[in-house]
């Protein structure tokens, strides 16, 4: 990063920043809220809690503009191949301009709306002739994180017709397993959602979900009419006999962990119907507009980014940490999880030399008022220096008595967290001694709804790809996990042959004391 | 930490090691998983793939025993005064010696007992004469997530008799509201979990279960058949109107997070039975004679606990990532995410100096074959060098085919994960390049049931004290906590006043934006 004219100014700015308190730079400027907050309908980013000053955004707004971020944003939003370790767009934005569909698309959500009808119509049978009442996702990483956290949090608002939605995601089975043992097969439908239609984990559960339902059925066609693919790979769907009207569609241009815009998110769709969905859809339109449109100092998206870089570059913080102050968002920091370090947990530059700087962070999280009570105590007295996003909704759920005190009570909850990490506390008992001086985002939002929610995970993707442009990574490629895959099969061998002689002393010796005990 | 005779040495050490690829320790001894695993009935920890030599090991110990482990043990198993700036102990491990109980500790478990029964002999009824069916746990920390991640653990062996489960955690109220959508008053029992009852996250909740339970049976003393209190404050329970004969006690010398092995894990022993309930308490208390009795060189908790040392402080590693590779345990991680960074997230020695040194890392983690999908790219790819702990089982659940090839398949990845991650890949192409020489430690346990994650719990409830003991820092008190409580009720105040000119601008700030919105 050494590269940027703004470089050396920044770190200068950094270490005489790392003087003083982030208390001071408050007390020093009445005006700093008005300064550090920008908006969009929806949703406000107060940022006046970073450790920053106006001169610092200056050099930050630069480093972007010097890395021509501007003209990244355009390319990705034009379908460019940007991915072009893998010789593809990454173009899940276009999935999601509900005004001006891609035709393509539009195909899709036809189809996925003749599903959802049926199913709310109760016209969606099993093979007794029963309605479907269950649907279980079969689906992993981006096929199983999107739609789990979305599901979740708007699960209050679902439409009255849909049927109950269940999530199976890890190969061992046990998951699989205890749900299965609470469902009916004559009235349960599989959506079985994987990219590739290749993933060891997504096939195995759904070859003994299908060993399931032949054991009731007993017929094969029978048992395929509980059988829904979602996958960019229809020959392979084929293959494995979900039936020609029982598949979806997405595209190579869509990466896994940008794919609840397509019909990966058909789970929502039932939930929520197809306008649900769509609403869902228009939300994230309209960041990608913004993000498009809005100079970088007034750019939501692109701040949350470049603040990211700031805070993990020049001022050498830990870790992210992410605080939804709803527990309807139980799922997201989850969800981010996998955005933000699948696509930023890279050392390689898109030149292919190595870089020498840190790229994307640690980052966790737990819904805020649960986290009060489990890891806060390391953000406020710890040694490792961690940065923090409060996320807020303006209104709550319900109304009455008890729900308005349980929404103010939630407010000031979050609020006085952002404060206690900026303000600290100095106390004579050293135990009881806070310093302060942790910075945070607070990103306040209106409501959770299926439009917000489109939002907020626009945002996080765009802020990912800010970082990557600075970063100068490719964000949308995930070479880091094909060596596992590879081991993994080839231990599969092993352990059917019981013989790891080939393999390193520690995992034969595991697996040795595995077979001892299972003999 | 410079005080330690081992110090310079290990740090000399550590600059050495950090030249050495982890693969090239395994090519240059042959005996190295012989060298570096130790086990217990049960429990096999094989920390091969730690970036350690024998002499490193050595030092560490040495550094131990300067530090009085062996003493600091003692004194916590007999119940002295260690948590020194509340003044008191942290004697939960004199909760789980199930054939020598301490006579308080064995009338709770009578009064539990009780309950339990008439609660699977369906005696325990409601307001109406029905049974109860269904039972609310109210509580956030630890009067939460140990039950939580337990009963999640062995919902597949739950006593056929139990009544359905659920918890409740988030002030925002918005959890609560959907799981009340799904009962009726009539057949639910509520526990309200607070160590202190004055938690106004919990009691907040319990308000609104009780006008919910109000508004259905219309009379105080019928509503109150529905609440048992657990609390080491039986006068606040008095107070709020739990019945004497619904009121279950423990004591101050149990912190919240080490409370599931009391009364708070009353969800548990509804869920398993009191068995159940006392084989987790027996797992962990042979942990604890493991920990007493055991040379540090092949105890358990205490090298996982001096081998996070080494990683932290000397190898400067940036995180801990939790890897579980079985899908029961879901709520490891969150578990632990308290367990540690409550404990040890602190920067004030015991004798109330500052430290000049790094405590707990900041620690996440989550279902390992989900994890893959998700964060690994990190993990082997990115710029962070974090240490991990995989947790494999050596028996799957469930027989025949299907199972057998889920349980291969599950210890295949996880085998093939900590190789991964220890040899890494050359390849011509960078962005195919795995640089490997990531740490990990493998937890081998025998299978998922109450008596192992007694035990698994206990092994890293005695990691943390073992690291406390070294960093020389309390690792039962949580002053951290308390500041954030202070300001939110001052806000609360704020919010109900309409006026928050007192706060900083950036709360003044949100606040405006909340009350126009909301006029």
């Amino acid at each position: 990063m050494k590269q940027f004219h703004a470089y050396q100014q920044l770190k200068a700015q950094a270490e005489s920043l790392q003087q003083t308190h982030l208390n001071d730079l408050f007390t020093q400027n009445p005006e700093r809220f008005a300064q550090f907050h920008v908006q969009m309908p929806g949703a406000m980013l107060d940022f006046s809690k970073q450790k920053i000053t106006e001169e610092v955004l200056d050099g930050l707004v630069s480093m972007a503009e010097e890395a021509n971020l501007q003209q990244w944003i355009e390319r990705l939003l034009d379908g460019d191949e940007l991915n072009h370790t893998e010789g593809r767009k990454a173009w899940h934005t276009a999935l999601r301009d509900v005004s001006n569909p891609n035709p393509e698309v539009a195909e899709q959500w036809e189809k996925m709306a003749y599903i959802v009808d049926e199913l709310h119509q109760k016209q969606m049978r099993g093979y007794s002739g029963k309605a479907i009442t269950d649907v279980v996702n079969i689906g992993v990483g981006g096929s199983d994180l999107g739609p789990l956290m979305v599901t979740h949090a708007l699960e209050m608002q679902q439409n009255s017709n849909s049927p109950d939605i269940h999530f199976v995601s890890t190969l061992d089975g046990r998951q699989l397993q205890s749900i299965l043992a609470k469902l009916n097969p004559e009235t349960t439908l599989f959506i079985v959602a994987s990219k590739s239609f290749g993933t060891i984990d997504t096939l195995s559960l759904a070859e003994t979900a299908k060993a399931w339902m032949l054991s009731s059925c007993g017929v094969e066609t029978s048992a395929m009419r509980h059988f829904i693919g979602v996958s960019a790979n229809p020959q392979k769907m084929t293959e494995w006999g979900i039936l020609p009207q029982m598949q979806l569609a997405f595209w190579d241009w869509v990466g896994g962990r940008f794919s609840l815009w397509s019909s990966i998110g058909l789970t929502i769709a039932i939930q929520m119907g197809m306008d649900g969905f769509k609403q869902m859809l228009a939300g994230a339109h309209e960041v990608d507009m913004h993000f498009k449109n809005t100079p970088f100092k007034e750019n939501i998206p692109a701040l949350i980014g470049l603040l990211g870089v700031w805070n993990t570059n020049f001022l050498d913080l830990a870790g992210q940490a992410i605080l939804p102050y709803d527990s309807r968002l139980k799922y997201f920091a989850g969800y981010l999880e996998q955005l933000e370090m699948e696509s930023n947990g890279k050392h390689t530059k898109r030149n292919g030399e190595f870089v020498d700087y840190r790229t994307c962070p640690i980052l966790w999280g737990e819904v805020g008022p649960n986290a009060q009570h489990a890891f806060y105590q390391l953000l406020h007295q710890g040694t490792e220096r961690v940065m923090s996003d409060f996320i807020l909704f303006k209104e709550g759920q319900g109304s009455g008595e008890r729900a308005t005190f349980h929404q103010n009570l939630n407010i000031a909850n979050c609020l006085a967290q952002s404060r206690a990490m900026m303000v600290g506390q100095e106390s004579d008992d050293p135990h009881k001694h806070y310093p302060g001086n942790q910075v945070s985002n607070t990103l306040l939002m209106t409501r959770v709804d299926a439009h917000h929610l489109g939002m907020l995970v626009a945002m996080y993707e765009h802020k990912v790809f800010t970082q990557s442009v600075i970063w100068n990574i490719n964000p949308f490629d995930q070479w880091g996990v094909e060596l596992g895959k590879k081991i993994a099969l080839s231990i599969l061998e092993c352990i059917d042959e019981r013989n790891a002689t080939q393999l390193d002393q520690s995992t034969q010796g595991i697996l040795q004391q595995i077979w001892e005990h299972n003999a």
